[in-house]
């Protein structure tokens, strides 16, 4: 039987690590600003995008890169937008790397740009283990998964620099406690910063734009 | 510069494979039907259980063996039912796999139970990769994550014999499509049944104890 071995561990991340420092050395030299959008599925990241993106794009000229294992239902969804959209598909990966962003900027014209958005895989886990390049990550979370999801996926809070906790609509419905998210969280990563927003209703939306415009300007 | 490398790919999953083999063999051989519970962080996949086992454990006696990165928060949900359960923590991993739960069926004493329930990682992708020797398949959607999961996670929907759409409380605050989530799933998957529930009121958990109590006879 033909077997076909590939061999992976610790030599694995470190290329991984190789193409991510190239990576963030290209996003610098033309003075982008980049953030790493992570969460389950379901957890608002387009929308999200959605709601922030025609806020921003009027001073910051944006770029979307799309990662989806099949399918192009986000960047479809974005396209409205009128910014440059990249669509990768990870054909069965459950997380973007960092070789994959490269191929993505490839495809882009960066000259001009000032803020780039990755959307990653819907995956709590994964996509924490790979680092792309870019300058900050944020964990979109909602109130629909429960207060307890920063303790059970301990790593993805710990390399966040923002928590995006969506969905605050819905909290009178439900049990979720935001005391409870937010000692979890901390406890794990003191210097996190929990912003609540809808991005349905737009509650607080604006305080993300501040603090993504903070994020820009020191670049 | 000491470099770990493991071996992984065919073979990985031929090795799993076997061990599942034995796994289903064994719990044939004690007559217990089992279920992989798997859904997206936050989908309801422990309120499921907590809803079920109270009606099914009267008839079946029933075990859990809980699947978590860290932590022991589902279980510690779960005592209450007065059940057998197995916590088992991954240590990073985003999935179980079969050794994994050979390990937890050693510490359950097989003999008299009659269903046993697996709860995956929260993770809509790996999870669906490494078959475990599982019965029954069932996969936790939620109304919350959006209509358009199936499409964008095909592997989970492709593999499972059921489907638990959740969070039905919700619907009339979402934009949710019922039919479209529908139309997607069974683009996938023709075979699979969708049962919408509400793990919160209760809405249609009979139905999901019907359709357990009938694999259940059937072993």
């Amino acid at each position: 039987m033909n077997v076909k071995v590939i061999k992976i561990g610790e030599n694995l991340l470190a290329e991984n690590d190789k193409i991510a420092g190239a990576n963030a050395e290209l996003l610098r030299h033309n003075g982008i600003a980049s953030f790493n959008v992570m969460g389950t599925p379901g957890a608002g990241k387009t929308a999200l995008l959605e709601s922030l993106i025609p806020e921003l794009n009027r001073k910051f000229p944006c770029a979307v890169i799309e990662g989806d294992i099949a399918g192009t239902f986000d960047s479809e969804r974005l396209k409205k937008l009128g910014i440059p959209i990249v669509q990768i598909n990870t054909a069965g990966a459950c997380h973007l790397e960092a070789f994959m962003l490269q191929k993505g900027l490839e495809h882009l014209s960066l000259g001009g740009l000032k803020i780039l958005f990755v959307e990653n895989v819907g995956n709590l886990v994964c996509p924490a283990e790979f680092t792309l390049g870019i300058m900050k990550n944020i964990i979109v979370s909602s109130v629909t998964e429960g207060d307890d999801k920063p303790a059970k996926y301990p790593l993805m809070y710990k390399i966040s620099h923002l928590c995006v906790l969506n969905k605050t609509d819905l909290l009178d419905l439900s049990t979720f406690s935001p005391e409870k998210f937010n000692a979890y969280a901390k406890e794990i990563n003191p210097a996190l910063e929990i912003i609540p927003v809808s991005a349905k209703t737009g509650e607080n939306i604006d305080k993300i734009v501040t603090w993504i415009t903070n994020a820009v300007r020191v670049v």
